[in-house]
């Protein structure tokens, strides 16, 4: 339980209207507990119920209200925001409805274990019975996305609540916390300020878990370890590379991080692929799966006649630890143990040419990494071949790949929803600078352009790319909003392909009832290769299926979307173009969209 | 139970691609199930997990599949489509992040007591323990919005379930089912279509109860007769006017009505004010309140100090009907019990002057209503009053109330979600032509839009007018490609104001720590009066608490976002263009949107 601090005049009281006197609400306890505890963005869609909240912000100068137009701008946004800060934002959410529109994004939150701290206002206590229209089961929405969910009884409870609140987002391995705060709680006086709460550093792997882990990788079988969570940050990767380079065990990473470090001078580690069928490809003859921050890997969909995991029958499974503990710590000390002198293998920088470029890798000296690669080649990542495309040709989402690895900042932070389009982005940007990568942890699209503007608030002095699907952007577009009010230097990418392109394909193969497995895109959700194979819906499809996954008739204009909301935007048909457009958006502080006209991936 | 259909070749089987052979999977049986028993519309976003449902849907040719870009636009459409047709639309929504983005529409449909059947689609049964990272808890989430939820567990059972979820819908007073469909029972073999439900008709009241209440009328007490639900169409309004002009007796409407039929031509109703302190007046003195198909009154949020219930002390309450009741023979029987001789009292027809037409009504012969109205005036209701605004002048909600009264075509519906800008609309529409008006039934906003694409899809002879605050609009703004690609006949006027007015106002009260009572403004969600008398939020709001009920910085181009979707649009600033713009979109197919520039209402 954290100590109460006294609520008398505060720090900074100057701005607070009225000095001293003012008694402390609800609101005003939570405002600074929150603050205290390092937490100092609100991402908020407020209502009625919430107007104390937001009328306390004004006496807190500590933390940044970020007006978001839709919840799940707001959740996505605060998603964006834990992963690359390492600690919460709050949100600001009205009542059930509006805790209800983020909570797709809170789920991708929880599956990416970000901390995040969700505010949500509730009728008054004495209210409740009268079943107001606005009135509904708040706990039982929240309880599926939250690790942790507490109702302010009292508003000398809110201090203390909003402190175990930010224990609970904070404590590794972090993790969604809610608080439903009625409103009677939050206007009235009484509030108790708390002060931060105490965490525990993350547990520490127990010596004998990494010893026997250790024996693992020196009895020579054929070995994968899985890296995931924490490892994916630079420490555990040099960690896992030293591994890998000592013991021959290889390395992949989970399918949706959601945070890998990458690029020039980071060991580069290939991905567990999205297809049930590319993954036991990847796994097959493994007989040692070692699990550092990953989950035994699972179809993200069933298939008629597949299994659901994909670890092999005669594989033995090993944790290596657990999400909440010391991650980097169990693999520097397994390497340690099983490769004392083995250095990491760090990707080159090697970038595309940029098409039509001859050839010539670009970017000016502002591209050059800030890390030293060496020398040699981290294996199967990194390249690309777009060379030989000429710069008028049209665009494809090929094309597109090569040209963003070949300009995509230093310190970028990417936003991936591209799905299909984003097919050759991994091989296109492996020895970039380095950048972070940020991806669809659990399969709710209408993800990007949310975590993309939180990411861009915590991180204001690097450069945000985010590349997105057309059919996702539009469930959280007016995040666009968002980014010109706060000018956050965004560069959205739309892969506009007109289609839910992935359940074109897959709904072909439904319909075809052909016994062929995946097929060769690597995507987010909506990727789901559920193969038709022997599936009773077989043929039959026809164009009331199709025109369910089309999203022509009327082509959208994601250049009108985004200058409806502040946001300049330009489009795309030819490489050049393309080319020529993300270096300026690139170059030009503040957020860009360039719609990407490119035809699905077949 | 429903008894089974055969699972033989169907009608129109020339159609299915495969004759007779094919076997019915359960996604078949589904579909031939919902057709069957009148549903004949899925608003649909689906996803990997859905594709068999899909798939299906070209072998049922009874079943339309609406696109929508987002699972809020397709819960929304069902709502008012099924606010309309009377009988239920199917949404198909991909696993529990579908459910979630379409809560907050299924909150209001719940409200509504709207017919409507979700079909969500799951993960197949022996996948779900293997955590996949779109697994959530679907049942939790579904639970707070439906009435009915159920999870088919075998293809065998589809049809059978889906006739129960049909049953539940339309079973009167109607409600939200929901039947989940994992994966696999959808795309296995076996499935068994049901015929349509048996369904009871709506209970008769009891003439014990009929007579209770009669005699509650002839006592002579204040007496207020509270209408809602089904009491607010045509028949119900009609035996409601006989009872008040044969026993004195007031009448009132619910403040959010899922269904108003009004015009010309019907007896005309006050509604119960939204804001509490308002709402308190209309039932000051009222000694019996008879509920006839309304909940009794209570504040839409808590107020510091003032009751949750709206109910004078001193005021019985008797409920003629309950919702599930035959309302409409209840209210028949009443009034011949008090009123045998009585009649209706019928709203004139009479509309606004178009303002700067020198006081003569708008519109030509296609604006004489149908009915014929009675000479006397109802209550209080009628006229507007702009006729003396020039047409140059700035436009303001008032003169769009008044432009929207002088040219509103006979048979329109009318999805309100207008917020602070829709004070002046009941009195400047109330005389116009015979009109339905589907209200914010449950506060969460972004239904506007989205229940005028279900409206339309409904009755696609007849106009819709979509009135929509900005605000709101952004929450749900995808409906218009839906519109677009269907080729819907709604023209949507969105009220920029550039703020969340309501709450700015509320703010402002917060802040200043008045101790008046409500301010103006009539209107849903976010419109609460907290009266801020009393509360310790106090002063102290300041420039961080407006910015987050500010929607400029910058503006938001509505033209921009309904052009980017296929949808002509055009910006009125002044009462000439928005009268010439607003005509122009009445009389021309397809849909428009209008961005009607006003200032806050203050």
């Amino acid at each position: 339980m954290p100590c109460r601090l006294t609520s008398g005049p505060r720090r900074g009281a100057a701005n607070l209207g009225q000095k001293g006197s003012r008694p402390v609400n609800g609101a005003d306890a939570l405002l600074r507990t929150l603050t205290a505890s390092g937490v100092s963005i609100c991402f908020s869609n407020p209502g009625t119920s919430e107007m104390h909240f937001v009328a306390a912000l004004d006496r807190e100068p500590g933390m940044r209200g970020v007006l978001c137009l839709f919840e799940g701008v707001a959740t996505g946004a605060a998603d964006g925001y834990g992963r690359m800060a390492g600690h919460p934002a709050a949100t600001l959410l009205h009542l059930g409805p509006g805790l209800a529109n983020g909570l797709a994004n809170l789920h991708n939150a929880r599956r990416a274990g970000t901390p995040l701290i969700n505010v949500v206002g509730e009728h008054a206590t004495y209210h409740k019975r009268f079943d107001a229209p606005l009135e509904s089961d708040i706990d039982s929405l929240a309880r599926p996305v939250s690790g942790w969910v507490r109702r302010s009884a009292r508003s000398a409870d809110v201090g203390a609540d909003a402190a175990d609140a930010v224990a609970a987002a904070r404590q590794a391995p972090g993790g969604v916390a809610t608080l439903i705060l009625p409103a009677d709680v939050s206007w009235s006086a009484g509030g108790e300020p708390a002060s931060a709460p105490a965490l525990r550093p993350a547990a520490p792997v127990p010596p004998d878990v990494v010893c026997s882990v250790a024996d693992v990788l020196r009895r020579g079988d054929p070995c994968l370890l899985l890296l995931g969570g924490s490892a994916l940050r630079r420490a555990g990767l040099e960690a896992a590379s030293r591994i890998a380079a000592g013991t021959g065990a290889r390395l992949l990473h989970e399918t949706f991080p959601a945070r890998l470090e990458r690029g020039a001078g980071l060991p580069a580690v290939d991905r567990l692929a999205y297809l049930a069928e590319f993954a036991a490809a990847q796994l097959s003859g493994v007989r040692q799966l070692i699990l550092a921050g990953a989950r035994a890997p699972v179809s993200f969909f069933a298939y008629p006649g597949l299994p659901s995991s994909l670890v092999p029958s005669d594989c033995q499974v090993h944790q290596l630890a657990a999400p909440g503990d010391d991650m980097p710590a169990a693999l520097d000390a397994l390497a340690s143990l099983v490769a004392p002198d083995a250095q990491p293998v760090r990707q080159p920088a090697r970038r595309p040419a940029l098409p039509g470029s001859a050839g010539r890798p670009a970017g000016g000296s502002a591209d050059v990494p800030a890390d030293d690669p060496a020398d040699d080649p981290a294996g199967g990542s990194a390249g690309g071949s777009a060379g030989g495309v000429g710069p008028e040709e049209a665009l494809t989402a090929e094309n597109a790949a090569a040209v963003i690895g070949a300009l995509l900042p230093a310190g970028a932070i990417v936003s991936d929803e591209a799905n299909t389009s984003g097919l050759w982005l991994p091989a296109a940007t492996a020895g970039a600078p380095p950048h972070d990568w940020l991806s669809l942890t659990g399969g709710a699209i209408g993800q990007g352009l949310p975590v993309a503007t939180g990411a861009a608030v915590a991180c204001p002095d690097r450069p945000v790319l985010a590349l997105e699907a057309d059919g996702s952007a539009m469930y959280t577009i007016s995040a666009l909003w968002t980014q010109a009010r706060e000018g956050l230097d965004v560069t959205t990418v739309i892969f506009s392909n007109r289609a839910y392109a992935i359940l074109n394909m897959e709904l072909q193969r439904v319909s075809a009832g052909a016994g062929s497995a995946a097929a060769g895109a690597d995507t987010g959700d909506r990727a789901g290769a559920e193969a038709g194979a022997g599936a009773s819906a077989g043929a039959g499809a026809g164009p009331a299926a199709r025109s369910l996954l089309d999203l022509s008739r009327p082509d959208i204009d994601f250049t009108a979307l985004a200058a409806g909301m502040g946001v300049p935007a330009s489009r795309a048909v030819t490489t050049r173009e393309f080319a020529d457009q993300l270096r300026r958006a690139l170059a030009e502080p503040g957020p860009h969209l360039i719609e990407a006209i490119v035809p699905p991936v077949t």
